[in-house]
């Protein structure tokens, strides 16, 4: 495994492997503080790339002020042994001045698909991300780029980008991993004292009992408020949850989801904080017609 | 020379041509109604490249309300063949629908170099021509691309771009050219009257004169202001000329002219309309400490 600081050492090291090789690059760029979540990219990324490309960069332009991206929490060299076991090639771990070596004055800015849930809650952080994921694309030039689908949004935002912009790259989305009892995994959740982590449980458990009420239900016996308040009330019940969003809508459109629309996904979407940490979960289902 | 309309076929033949070559793809983006100033681009394109690839598409998201999107020259027969004669071997015609299959969501937006000049009289045109410059270089992955520098102010903004968002391209920027009498090339020259035609030969005067007096002087000793006020009064002196902006930036940053500053280029641009028909010229000097 090489791991390189500069955009210049890392694009020849992908342009010395394209050279001799016709395999493809798989490529996960994450913010680091690596748990079992980015492990499932990367295995993913291992068994469908030639070379695996790992990116850890907490970005600053995705963060708001009064956001935690002082605090984010960072260990290199955790990062790095963990992305050996996991088969990673070539790791990338830039400065911020390496990534914004002047002001920026360049923005990815995607709509529509940005209004709503995270986008609403947290105002130019997605701008950040498209920005940044771009120019990550740029640098690496991958074949495939593996997203977890925690991040539902995200996902969503950035494969609109990468269809708007006629970018060279497939997006694989990937499953949320979770902890044995539900817990979504995230770098965040570090940052939970231990009364938080078990109130946290709130938010999976609510999921599934969404999940069970739909499947319970014929396809068009629901609406989303319905399936709004479930979710709701069973978070209330944690006395330390204060909710950001509960929202039901269409996926990968993230509009107001109406049944009577052609559109066939829905996603339940949630942002919850816990103390200063903010949690999101979301679920993604097929309804049948 | 082939002529594709889509997406794929270009991706394909160029796909085709990196697997035998290891030769560079040049590529010169344009709205069509070739004129001598498209062929120095292109025979620049030929000397650099091995592939030389043209793109003739009217963009629509860089024209606002009311101005001549519509009525923009067009004329792809006398294109294709002066294509030919310019030796390219690529051209690239899409549709709109081929460009922007849905409505397209996502914006690339260069700010600061975008306020002034163009980007103050032409609300949002930048935002366009920095979105689909980004999808031509996604689609052609050029190694070279080539921009004349008429248009100086695309220049700035697509080499900020490109900076910015770490694009693997290299810019190339290529001198105005000039009718027998003056006249800075451009597809919307056809516009003009006999009378309007005449008349518009003060822009050019004026850039002259500008440069004849910046040349009679020390270094240190004209403002911008003397420059400003040269170059208007000599537009003022054709009847039919209506000034939009007579500006004195550095370039290619594009913020006040400063002698003080380490800036040691300007740049004199104008746009002037006559009649329907808006002309820009600029000059860019590189001036002595």
């Amino acid at each position: 495994m090489e791991v390189v600081q500069t955009i210049a050492d890392l694009r020849s090291r992908i342009k010395a492997y394209r050279r001799k090789n016709e395999k493809s690059v798989g490529f996960v760029p994450t913010m680091g503080f690596l748990h079992e979540g980015h492990a499932s990219l990367l295995t993913k990324a291992r068994a469908q790339s030639g070379l695996v490309v790992l990116s850890i960069f907490v970005n600053p332009i995705q963060f708001g002020p009064g956001e935690d991206f002082e605090r984010y929490p960072r260990d290199a060299e955790r990062d790095l042994a963990f992305a050996e076991a996991a088969g990673v090639d070539l790791v990338f771990m830039p400065s911020v001045e390496e990534m914004y070596p002047t002001p920026t004055r360049t923005t990815v800015r995607v709509s529509e698909v940005t209004t709503r849930l995270c986008g609403a809650s947290r105002p130019g952080h997605f701008d950040g991300v498209a920005t940044v994921v771009s120019k990550l694309f740029h640098i690496v030039q991958p074949d495939q780029a593996f997203f977890g689908l925690k991040d539902a949004q995200q996902v969503a935002v950035i494969e609109q980008m990468v269809k708007d912009l006629n970018l060279p790259v497939e997006i694989v989305p990937c499953p949320t991993l979770r902890e044995a009892d539900g817990l979504a995994m995230s770098s965040r959740n570090v940052y939970l004292s231990t009364e938080e982590r078990q109130q946290a449980l709130v938010l999976s458990q609510s999921l599934n009992k969404a999940k069970d009420f739909i499947q319970s239900k014929a396809a068009t016996s629901f609406t989303s408020l319905e399936l709004q308040n479930l979710v709701t009330q069973h978070i209330q019940t944690a006395p330390l949850a204060v909710i950001d969003y509960v929202e039901v809508l269409s996926y990968p459109t993230l509009e107001p989801f109406d049944q009577s629309h052609s559109t066939s996904s829905l996603i339940i979407a949630l942002a919850v904080k816990f103390g200063k940490t903010r949690l999101i979960d979301n679920l993604i289902l097929q309804v049948r017609k």
